[in-house]
């Protein structure tokens, strides 16, 4: 244990557990704050994010990437290796889909104890039409081999995360890989990819929370072995206990966030807004199922009434809902929670785990009604 | 003051008193961090800001402006006030203007004791490419009375600061509103401006903190007294005591930053990279002057040299800077300092003041150089 901690490179934040039971933020956490950016939440009004409004989440830094070298690689365990150009991946089948897209650990700095980390409240979330090809049509170009069990995405952004060098990398497994709304994406929002949402190409997986779509690709590999690089082993897992491996955090949970009615207070974002009827609104998701029903409490999670749902939304897109509010004078706090059509249902209490992942816990928000 | 108090609608956020002498930080400053985006530093790499990655400080929330009712009014003192549509406002001779703004809280963090606020470190920068029409030739087509001493710019978003309920006001004196770069801006980079940066209109104040180029622009006014609204009096003022009405905070003061050289550690973004010859490079600006030295210090600021400035960019864009500098093994603080045309220098301690206003104190990277 000494030589490895002699091997640290890095000041340690905190009191070195890397766990904190303080609302209040380290200087660190506040740096990553700024770098990884929120969506205000009254963007929950558009359909689709405007592009740059969309949540943000950088491990390392935003590459520079040299386009005049570049050239997407697959290799490893397949029959023919290629390596494709930009302009003959956009030369390949067009498919857009919209996307709901959250960041695993959103909400984990309202978890107690609290990992040390990102320290996302509730704003990492967006919606963006995603365009691009199938990774299936080039994965079946290239032939994976049938002693292949995973597809490794590798992307240009290198760091240090756990004292270990690396490029960011993610797996999936053959069967995620070849689903059909998986995707190589060259546009966001009818552009091309602005340079920290991936430029020139990122992996969009609809469903999967965001750790999933690595961004600024390098190179895209079968291999023969599930892949276990950081990324995969020490974080994005539900553990419980630091001996705990956890299950690995995967598909989105079920969440519904409102847009806070009224007017904000600068410093605290309390509402303030007058008497009378309001039409609360904002937007629900989950993943790969679809939402079958949003409540909406104004006493604080005691007693809870439906919401109207909106139009059936794109498969992986957000829901919109609305629901209607008397408000009297007086301090409330509304929330809301969405049940999907697995019957999965937010909790009012966070599911806790170590690393602060999937919170879905009810959404708060808190309100001052004035007699005007 | 009992009865003052009791009218505060909205919970004090620490000790009540608007400051503290921690580096950790209340929730609800993380809270406006993730609403309000600073430009993560290897941004420094683009002569123009991708949109996305401009900062952004939005005092209220950013509003949903009903464009089937939208007009720009522009009345007060003036012989002909009108009302014109975006149509009309884009039909009128058009400015581009490529422009570094800067907000005027940024450094305030990094104060000690320091304002309870938007906690800003060194990312509140971009640089855009803005186009819209001059505000001088609207001024004049309206007719601006003798006895009008200010214009004064309303926008759409409203909401409650310093507990005094508000639409976001700000004025400017005749003769700085019509300088011939001041502009009614409806593009960011060749594009209409997204929700978050101002659509459909706003003010571009070139050389000035961002705190003055309105966005969401509702109605322009000539005024007959200088105007004395809460974003006038009681905040933007470089006070060095409570009693102090402090001077207002107008030009953007002189500033280069460095984009971190190596690659980051996930949390604490202490960089990490090898020993031997690199470019340090950057950008510095200083509102409506220009660059006339950049130095560079590898020791923490005890020694300096002279960086390279790279091509004379547009009058109010940021001026690119090279420095070589030969990477030894060991643990070093890279600092960076410029001079403007006025020999106004950055310092390397912060210029003190109550609101955390322009703090322009010289950027400090820590780097670790580890034999390969």
């Amino acid at each position: 244990m000494a030589q490895q901690d002699a091997a640290k490179r890095f000041r340690t934040v905190g009191d070195g557990t890397g766990m904190t039971s303080d609302h209040r933020y380290e200087q660190e956490e506040l740096q990553l704050a700024f770098r990884n950016r929120g969506m205000p939440l009254e963007g929950l009004r558009y359909d689709v994010t405007p592009t740059g409004m969309h949540y943000l989440l950088t491990h390392f830094d935003i590459p520079d990437v040299d386009m005049s070298a570049w050239n997407l690689s697959i290799g490893g365990l397949v029959k023919k290796p290629v390596s494709l150009s930009l302009d003959e991946i956009m030369g390949l089948p067009k498919r857009t889909e919209v996307v709901t897209m959250e960041c695993a650990g959103n909400g984990r700095a309202l978890f107690l104890p609290r990992s040390v980390s990102q320290p996302w409240l509730l704003e990492a979330i967006g919606t963006s039409e995603w365009a691009g090809t199938p990774l299936k049509g080039v994965l079946e170009a290239a032939g994976v081999q049938d002693d292949a069990v995973e597809i490794l995405f590798t992307g240009f952004d290198q760091g240090v995360q756990g004292d270990e060098v690396q490029y960011y990398q993610r797996s999936l497994t053959i069967e995620e890989a070849t689903r059909d709304e998986v995707m190589l994406v060259y546009e966001m929002n009818g552009r091309p990819l602005e340079p920290q949402h991936g430029y020139p190409l990122r992996l969009v997986v609809p469903g999967w929370y965001g750790m999933t779509s690595v961004k600024w690709l390098e190179s895209i590999e079968a291999v023969a072995e599930p892949f276990n690089g950081y990324q995969m082993h020490a974080t994005y897992r539900y553990a419980l206990t630091p001996e705990d491996p956890g299950d690995p955090v995967d598909i989105i949970r079920v969440r519904s966030l409102m847009a806070p009615p009224g007017i904000p207070d600068f410093l605290t974002r309390t509402r303030l807004m007058g008497p009378g009827a309001v039409t609360l609104t904002g937007r629900a998701w989950a993943g790969r199922n679809s939402i079958s029903r949003v409540e909406v409490s104004s006493d604080g999670g005691v007693t809870w009434s439906d919401a109207q749902l909106g139009p059936q939304p794109p498969q992986f897109a957000w829901h919109k809902w609305t629901a209607e509010w008397s408000a009297t004078p007086g301090q409330h706090t509304l929330m809301v929670r969405a049940t999907d059509s697995q019957g999965n249902r937010q909790e009012v209490e966070p599911a806790w785990n170590i690393q602060g992942m999937g919170n879905n816990m009810a959404q708060a928000v808190d309100v001052i009604v004035e007699a005007s």
